[in-house]
């Protein structure tokens, strides 16, 4: 199917729209924007409009927003090439992302900065039609705990320095909207100080925190967990740690990947029923293994082996994964028994809010961007529209397309 | 104030009944036995009965029913003797306890089968009236692990052995209720077995089992956790352990030393999220220091040191607690917010449910049991009625006595 018009009615099949959840309707998209959610299938037809009829069983949820990417389809963010990024944008459709922040890891000084120079750019100059919309950088690192480093390099890792990220700041062209840090390290205050001050999210990893710790730091302006459970301190019955403080503290909201691997199915339950859907968030923390056959692969300078969904620096420690969105998607509903509203909430609605992008982005609502994901009856990615422009759909084709 | 008849009327007050809370009311018993609960104050006034009117701020309460106390008041079950089983059922309504389960620690298995004999025979032919009841004996150890012995005395520890426990069971007069296990260790999955077989609670602590092991021994029969969080595997994100297991397994029922010692308040609060009032229960693992001045005590055969309510066999060893269930009760409160009502389902329903004691035992209903506290406006024990009798009355005297 191609879609050749820039207005275009999709109905039937069930909407998830930030009201409600309709078991029939249409969205119409005019100019890139929703312009009208109805329940009624009547709609006006008029030859201007493209029309998509779904079949029974699919359903239209908003585009997700993955927090936390470093790559995918061999690019990654540190590749720092226009390249890279539009081979990022225009394969996360492909799982349901529509909006996305390319996010850096800790590596030598000079490559972070080259690759916010590039991503900056792009974000001002290169962002394409049809493809997912890079949002921001994530800078993950590398004002971390050597402690808890992962898959980080450790001779890279830096005690907080706001000095040197008002330099990381200006190069990325103030781009940089969430910043992954260990607040109790030298320097960890006042670093978040300043990031509550410009209105950069403060979230905490690589950190071995106590629990007073981070309320210290919640003061401070912290207000998101980076990959709950991964490289933190977890939850001690007389320490509730960086978990504890995760489950407990309404300020913050928790990234989490959901691919079974990171964190346990089961743990992913406990984890939902202390968070819930108001504060837990979708991310991937996906390398650019994903998408591409089992093998090796670079991430931040070092060798990754990634076998049966399960990407590894060594036997012991996980680097990054290769979760598709959508699967995150499909298996917070498994492990929880969560409905698909509040997936939809997990993976759309609050990394829209935390962005600071709910206005435009995370929702099916009136005057938004048209970010749009089709899924079939087994929630399967059908189609995947940004901003009013099909940017991926599947090759067969039940649809009908007048 | 003295209670000279077998017929009383307690009117006035908050009532807390097994069917609902009445804002007023009476609760009238005959003979040890709860006859009748109103919520009129009007009531067949006879000079047959003595009448207690409560002032404003006061409530009524079931007993509440400490599964796991070693001991009280310079008391402990260890200690195998008449006395001792006199001391603890004397002073523990005190705070509130109406009955209790009289728990062993690992020792050497003579002085384990002593205390066995001794009160088993204190059940069946000791008990006084006015006292708080000994339903039976909850067996610590000695099938436990050593590398989660806490405060049990590691040279005593021995696999799980069917046999030998036969032995324990006869020896009590059949009188043990609950045996705190580790069913990973050779052995465990026939004890439970059997356990289950004489319907005798099987439950976990002082374990090294994994996430997938409590399965198998729920599958056998386990259904209860001993004292969630301590001496067991904690919550990994990779292995939900044991502490996961009382999270998320409906089977399990599960006691918390609610102390703010042995679990952190906040841990508490995460814990009660997971379990709900549905499967927590208070207990105290006291032992005999509580009610004394701090100092120097005796368990299992060691000296522990008794400072500000936390008793420590070394620095890094908890060695059972000081808790009073007066306190537990407050405390589930503070930590968590929970009502009144759910404090009742956590202290007094869930264990006489858990005993099979509920016919009985553990609410405020027509037939049951008159084991009932009375708690003044701060919640703090103002009189213990055991079976009818006045068991526990604080020496001031704001009730009018007619």
């Amino acid at each position: 199917m191609e879609i050749i018009s820039d207005k275009l009615i999709i109905k039937q099949g069930t909407i998830y729209t930030e009201e409600q959840t309709l078991q029939s309707g249409f969205v119409q998209i005019d100019d890139g924007k929703i312009t009208k959610v109805s329940k009624s299938t009547e709609h006006l037809s008029s030859k201007d409009y493209q029309l998509i009829t779904l079949p029974e069983g699919y359903s239209i949820i908003p585009g997700m927003i993955d927090l936390h990417i470093h790559g995918v389809n061999g690019a990654d963010t540190m590749d720092a090439t226009r390249e890279a990024l539009d081979i990022m944008a225009s394969t996360l459709p492909k799982e349901g992302t529509t909006s996305f922040l390319a996010t850096t890891i800790t590596e030598d000084i000079n490559e972070i900065k080259t690759s916010l120079v590039n991503a900056g750019e792009y974000i001002n100059s290169f962002q394409s039609e049809g493809n997912a919309e890079v949002l921001g950088i994530h800078l993950e690192g590398p004002f971390i705990h050597k402690g808890k480093a992962g898959a980080q390099p450790v001779q890279h890792i830096a005690d907080p320095d706001t000095q040197l990220f008002k330099q990381l700041e200006s190069l990325s062209n103030h781009h940089i909207k969430l910043v992954t840090l260990a607040p109790e390290l030298p320097g960890g205050s006042e670093l978040v100080d300043y990031l509550k001050n410009k209105n950069i999210i403060s979230s905490i990893a690589h950190s071995e925190a106590s629990y007073s710790q981070v309320l210290e730091a919640i003061d401070h302006g912290l207000t998101h967990v980076t990959h709950l459970f991964n490289q933190m301190t977890g939850l001690h019955h007389r320490d509730p740690g960086i978990v504890g403080s995760a489950f407990l503290r309404d300020e913050l909201m928790v990234e989490i990947i959901a691919d079974g691997i990171h964190v346990s199915p089961e743990i992913v339950k406990v984890a939902y029923k202390q968070i819930t859907d108001e504060r837990m968030m979708l991310i991937t923390d996906a390398m650019r293994a994903k998408w591409l056959e089992d093998g090796s692969y670079d991430l931040g300078g070092q060798m990754v082996t990634v076998t049966n969904g399960k990407a590894l620096l060594d036997e012991n420690t996980l680097a990054g994964s290769v979760l598709k969105m959508i699967d995150a998607f499909k298996n917070i509903q498994t492990f929880t028994g969560c409905s698909m509203e509040s997936a939809i909430k997990m993976a759309c609605e609050n990394p829209a809010k935390q962005l600071n992008v709910f206005d435009r982005k995370g929702s099916i609502a009136n005057g938004k961007d048209a970010d749009l994901v089709i899924l079939d009856e087994n929630k399967d990615v059908y189609m995947t529209i940004c901003k009013g422009k099909i940017a991926f759909a599947r090759g067969d084709d039940n649809l009908e397309n007048h």
